[in-house]
């Protein structure tokens, strides 16, 4: 299991302390040896959520929980563990879950309703939930306002480097930090990867603005990229916004005034989730897929995942092949409205086939160049209309053949 | 290239000479060298056509030719080659059609819409017809009924082994015979492959019964098979009819009449994609996925094909690796109703996880042993319907990135 780490892995940026977030992690030792493996966030009273989760038929205990306790809008504790999934485990998952919540809200002197859990490793095993409870005491003396870096390496599984990002962004009145730590490397892979990403914020903003802004920033960025087309039973992503930054009232209804916050958010959503992409199993190139001219935005996206979860187009990249015929054929099983005689393909700037053939003469040198890169960018002109969407993916190696056709032991 | 043959392959069947129909195949030199890479097939006056094709919205012009004059119902000729899919190739691609189309008519004496023309190989290339037209009369001059396998080698691409399929059927009156042959490796590759299937019988069957029956053949075998989930710009089933055979009238609306037909029909067409599948590229396993109580046949089919395009799953057999959380997480991303709590699991007929959890103490050393043999059988029970539907697929392997990484040249 000794993976390098990602050629395309980018340095974790140092993410400063935020009002009312308190985070640390501890090693409970559920699978992994030697190294953190749970993390806990304590946040202020009044600390608000939001959240989006997979949408897998089959959930983990976690996402249930999560899911039924957003209702009520309030958060004062986050426990999340790494090395084993708790999905399929039946009634002992949920629990693992109930008495987890009870542990963390004992600790922190809340409802434990208040408690949000994620868990990300093995499906199928009960989770040992008192190695959890035995830790929390510990782990709960222990947190501070600095420990961002390792509650991000506290949640990783396949993942061969920590994710974080964080913006500042000018609010009437005065200025809010939004702040993010993220893991996956698989966009799924139930054994021992899931995608997880945990944001915060000091902003003093309406429940409603918040899950609307993270359920929009979410469309854009998380759920536009994709490592190999599994949709885990435990992708969670929530926002908490402790509400201890002094700015003026933001009133739900004031898209305006909140414009500078939800671009800041997708920002930071966006970062994260590219960290993902970037240690993607296997990967060697991050590949974007530009759509435009397409009939919507919906069949723009659908087309742009497409070309994203091809494995033919896949391959190609990761042999450096800048094979176009590939790129149309997977447009053309999008299932979306498509002329072959209006397509254009173009790979790192450089138009390579338009209106259903090669373009004549087309000099292969730059784009030679471009595929030899750790970055690749594909673009697609349907020549439709004005429908235009970007998806994100990686290329398929042989590391993610590696990994994942391995013996679970 | 010299990829080592299938270890799943299969002898191709002797196929025996059928009235009305003759082959054979030759070298054209259209990109392979050393190897015959066209094929022709003349058919007797009266022969219908039955065709099901790509649902890619980017079709090479073959499989717009082919369409356009399926309405007429009768064929004289069929004209395949390998090495170029001639797609994606404009104008050209067109014309390149017409010529061919023209000279087989001449050398055959029919309407040029009677002849029907597939090609597979590299897309956006265009096709050198005259290759073609230099060739045919030549080969046409040595058609025989007794050169199947020849043609079955003629069209193979990345294929490691020639696929044919033959059954003999007994109708009200006397026996007819149903024939065919195919090729693909991947389900689809657009740089040196495609699925293309040509079945022939000498059945006297009215035009809408052989449509019919194809269009239900192939949607429970050729459809419910993938390699790698990308739908080649080419796939092309067609199933020609020479009315030779002796037996009693079948009306179109004699369903009684014509089951035995549709039945051996079916039998073929499966016959033949399990092939297809046997010699998916990098394939070291073929994988049977068996869904039943799922509240549709339709959403039986779509969990199955979940199932199936898993890359997860696909590597976790590779891996000979029971990983049946896997499976879960692939269900549940269907999209389709399913019910964790009611969901049971099962590999090589043990079941090991039932109502949401893993069968306590079940045995797996079946399971081990199963996983290390070249079939494997997966079982997935919604627990909430009648709905089943079987897919078929094959393991996703360092092969199958060895021979799509590589470069084009």
């Amino acid at each position: 299991m000794a993976t390098p780490v990602s050629p395309l892995a980018v340095a974790m940026p140092a993410l400063p302390s935020m009002d009312g977030v308190r985070l640390g992690a501890a090693q409970a030792g559920i699978r992994y040896q030697g190294r953190t493996d749970l993390v806990m966030v304590e946040l202020a009273r009044g600390t608000k959520v939001a959240g989006v989760f997979t949408r897998n038929k089959c959930p983990g205990a976690p996402v249930d929980w999560c899911r039924e306790n957003l209702g009520q809008g309030k958060a004062r504790a986050l426990v999340v563990n790494a090395g084993n999934a708790n999905v399929f485990s039946g009634r002992a998952g949920a629990d693992a879950v109930q008495a987890t919540a009870d542990a963390a809200a004992d600790l922190v002197g809340c409802s434990t309703r208040e408690v949000f859990i994620a868990s990300t490793g093995v499906i199928g095993e009960v989770l040992p939930h008192e190695k959890l409870t035995a830790a929390l005491p510990g782990l709960h003396s222990s947190l501070a306002a600095d420990r961002w870096e390792e509650a991000a390496r506290g949640i990783m599984t396949t993942d061969t480097f920590p994710k974080g990002s964080t913006r500042t962004v000018e609010l009437a009145g005065g200025s809010v930090r939004i702040s993010g730590f993220a893991k996956g490397s698989g966009m799924i892979a139930p054994d021992m990867a899931t995608m997880l990403a945990f944001v915060f914020t000091d902003a003093a903003l309406p429940a409603d603005l918040l899950q609307d802004a993270l359920s929009a920033g979410v469309k854009r960025t998380f759920n536009a990229t994709t490592v190999d087309s599994d949709t885990s039973t435990s992708d969670t992503v929530l926002l908490f916004a402790t509400g201890r930054a002094q700015h003026d009232k933001i009133g739900k209804d004031d898209k305006k005034a909140a414009r500078p916050f939800r671009d800041a958010l997708e920002a930071v959503l966006q970062d994260l989730a590219l960290q993902v992409v970037r240690d993607g199993e296997g990967a060697q190139k991050l590949i974007r897929i530009d759509v435009t001219g397409a009939v919507s935005k919906r069949s723009a996206h659908r087309i742009a995942m497409a070309v994203a979860n091809s494995p033919l187009v896949k391959t190609a990249i990761a042999g450096e092949d800048a094979n176009w015929g590939r790129i149309v054929m997977a447009v053309g099983k999008a299932g979306e409205p498509a002329d072959r005689d209006r397509l254009s393909i173009g790979v790192g700037g450089t138009w390579m086939a338009r209106h259903g053939t090669v373009i004549p003469g087309y000099d292969e040198g730059p784009v030679v160049a471009h595929m030899k890169g750790g970055e690749i960018a594909i673009a697609v002109d349907l020549g439709l209309g004005d429908g235009r969407a970007t998806a994100w993916t990686c290329d398929l190696t042989h590391g993610y053949i590696d990994i994942n056709g391995s013996y679970r032991s």
